[in-house]
């Protein structure tokens, strides 16, 4: 059970990576619970809810066009079996540049069996401060 | 319930930010999980295990000196009343820097009925690449 819970959330998010890297955000939309909320470092402040999740998401429908990925050592953490803390690092290649990022994605089991998103943190691996 | 969680959540929360501001570490070390998990920005990959973020901190005791922090617009998605998703800013003070921060926190009840932390993401507000 636990082993397959992980697999099913790590497809999950890789399908939905994939997508999001050619510029379509809709796999991850799809994931995204109500009462979703989302941190990325090129934000002064956590985004709350579906609807402001949907309105950053269309204005860089298109402008994200990653050549190549990896997820790297993925981990999930299961709850209860109704729970699931997914981590891992992700390297991107966008043109030149190289861009290593850390996420965060919590998925809950809705009542109907399908897993969503409640919460996302994105960072990037040792940047510089300002 | 939700209420009571909320508020408890974000007291244990509070209560080992100001103690780790003040360069002590014992009181996360008390709140995490033996399975935990952990990002910050200095690090390139995740830390996996108690015992590894014990040698971190360890590291850090006595290191961490902020004059003053603000916990801001902290939010707590409870899951089945089994776990609790604790997101949240902070800015903090410490000699003449100034810290922003987007912190997430797992937290989950234990038999027992103690909340322990089984996942950390840090990460700094619009920091810069390299």
């Amino acid at each position: 059970m636990e082993r397959t819970i992980k697999q099913h959330i790590i497809a999950l998010e890789k399908a939905a990576l994939e997508a999001w890297n050619e510029g379509n955000p809709d796999a991850y939309m799809e994931l995204y619970a109500e009462d979703y909320t989302y941190f990325d470092p090129s934000l002064d402040r956590r985004l709350d809810g579906y609807d402001a999740i949907k309105a950053y998401y269309d204005k860089l429908r298109g402008q994200i066009n990653v050549d190549k990925f990896a997820m790297l050592n993925p981990e999930v953490q299961i709850i209860n079996d109704s729970a699931a803390v997914l981590s891992f690092n992700l390297h991107a290649h966008e043109r030149d540049d190289f861009y290593r990022w850390n996420c965060t994605e919590v998925y809950v089991r809705q009542d109907d069996g399908q897993w969503k998103i409640i919460h996302t943190h994105w960072s990037y691996i040792m940047p510089m401060l300002r």
